[in-house]
This record gives structure tokens, C-alpha cells and sequence, in this order.
């Protein structure tokens, strides 16, 4: 099994960030605009949709929901290699910023497209962090693009 | 040991992304603009300076150089959990694009400062790919900055 790491601090209370994560319009606000389901309460499911021409995306089943710190997504659609991965936030605070420690778990493989979705993610958490500082963020279709595909 | 992956395709020519690698002058536009040394032959030491307070950066020993696609160092001076690391650069053709596979690999422990590094490290491959399809990166001190700390 391999992971997915990343790190970013954002400028903002922690609250602010935790509704970013949890709430229908925060997301489609960073990640991709045609975010559909319920993020607000463990056991429910969350369709992320991206505009790529096949039209892909993933489902999230909430798997922990903590306000003080803790989102805990299970894939449980998507492209095969991410179905029954696990994308784990941790929030903290730290001064004037809430830390954000990242993890995509449990790739089975280092597959090219683990690197792939590694940057990308990096990508949609700096949109998160400028959503949440600055009310835009950067989501699919309006996304930082890094390769010919996405 | 876990590892750092990444993976962007930058629209250019592999000799162009290639010399922004193992050259002073692309290393200082697309990674920190303070660096020194021999990055264009096997053995020699590339010296990474950043402008934050201590002044930090890296050294590192260019193991392999290959035009054809291959670019791999090792970290003999830096902070401590880097020393001994290994950063390897894979290019491909990939039609109109280039592939960059990036890995920096042998961390003992998947510490804060490796998601850090994880997020800042995509950040300078938009940063490496912005310089070579438009002339312009975003080298250190001009970097965008992820956190309260650089």
C-alpha cells in the first residue's frame, strides 16, 4: 500500500476550512462544480463529477465526521484504482492558520496514475486554501491543468 | 521508506525540460533562483539555496544524467530528514507533451515536513512546467507560498 501526503496551512479558522470539506457548496466551491450528496453526515455519500469528456468522477461514502479536526472519506466509485481508498483530512489550528494534513490511502500500486492524481491533488488543495482566504477558489472546470488529459 | 510522487506533462520538446534540469540557469528560474554548482555532469554537487530566515537548502550529487530521459540526485547536505534521499526525474515523449515522472524517494518516516514537502515539490513542478512553456517559472523567492512558513 502507498499514500498520498500533502500539507498546506490556510489563513483562516478552522470552522471556515472543516465547511469547506463538509458542505455541498464549499466543495463545488474547490474541487469539482457538479458536487452532488450529502457531506454533512457519516454514512452519507458524495458525487464529485469532473467535466472531462468521459465525464468521471468519484463517490465518497462519509466515513468520520468531527468538527474538531477529523473528514473521512471511503471511495466507493470511481476509477478502479481508487475504489476502497481513503482520503483523510486533519485540521488543527496554528496561530492565524488551520494546518491541513492530507492523505489518500491505500493505492494499491505506484501506478502513473497515483503520480498523476499526487500533483493534482496539490493542485485543489492550494484552491482550497484560496477559496477559503480569499471566497474563489479554483474547481474543475475552472482547475489548474498539469498534463494534456486534466 | 515511503516516497514522494508526482507526475506533469509539460508542452514542449524533452531537450527543453531536460536543460531546465541540469542547468544553473533553469535550475534558478523554476526552483530557488540562489543556486550554485555542476548540474550537468555526473558527480558534480548542485547547491539549493531559499531565501527564508535560516537560509536552508540543499546539496545534491547529480548520480545519473541521461538527455534521453534520466535525471537522478542525491541529497548529501540539508535537513536532516532529506540527507541520503534520492530525487529522480524520468522524461518521456508524450505527443505534443513530455512527461515528467518525479519521485523523491527514501524518506524513513512519513513526518509532517514530508507532506509539506509533498505539496511545496507540486507546486515548483507547475512552477518548472510554467518555465518551460512560457519562458516565466516562480522560483524561490518569487514561489507561491503553501503555509505561514514558505
Amino acid at each position: 500500500m502507498v499514500d498520498i501526503l500533502h500539507k498546506v496551512g490556510i489563513k483562516a479558522p478552522e470552522a471556515e476550512v472543516y465547511a469547506a470539506l463538509t458542505t455541498t457548496d464549499g466543495l463545488t466551491r474547490w474541487w469539482t462544480t457538479d458536487t452532488r450528496g450529502e457531506g454533512d453526515a457519516p454514512g452519507g455519500v458524495v458525487q464529485f463529477r469532473f467535466s472531462v469528456a468521459d465525464g468521471g468522477g468519484f463517490d465518497m461514502k462519509v466515513l468520520e465526521l468531527d468538527p474538531a479536526g477529523r473528514v473521512l472519506w471511503e471511495v466507493v466509485d470511481g476509477p478502479e484504482e481508487w475504489i476502497g481508498t481513503q482520503v483523510d483530512w486533519r485540521l488543527s489550528p496554528a496561530g492565524e492558520y488551520t494546518d491541513v494534513l492530507f492523505a489518500h490511502r491505500g493505492w494499491r500500486e505506484p501506478v502513473e496514475f497515483m503520480h498523476h492524481c499526487s500533483t493534482k491533488w496539490a493542485v485543489y488543495l492550494m484552491s482550497l486554501k484560496s477559496l477559503v482566504e480569499t471566497g474563489k477558489g479554483a474547481p474543475d472546470p475552472h482547475d489548474v491543468k498539469i498534463d494534456s488529459w486534466n
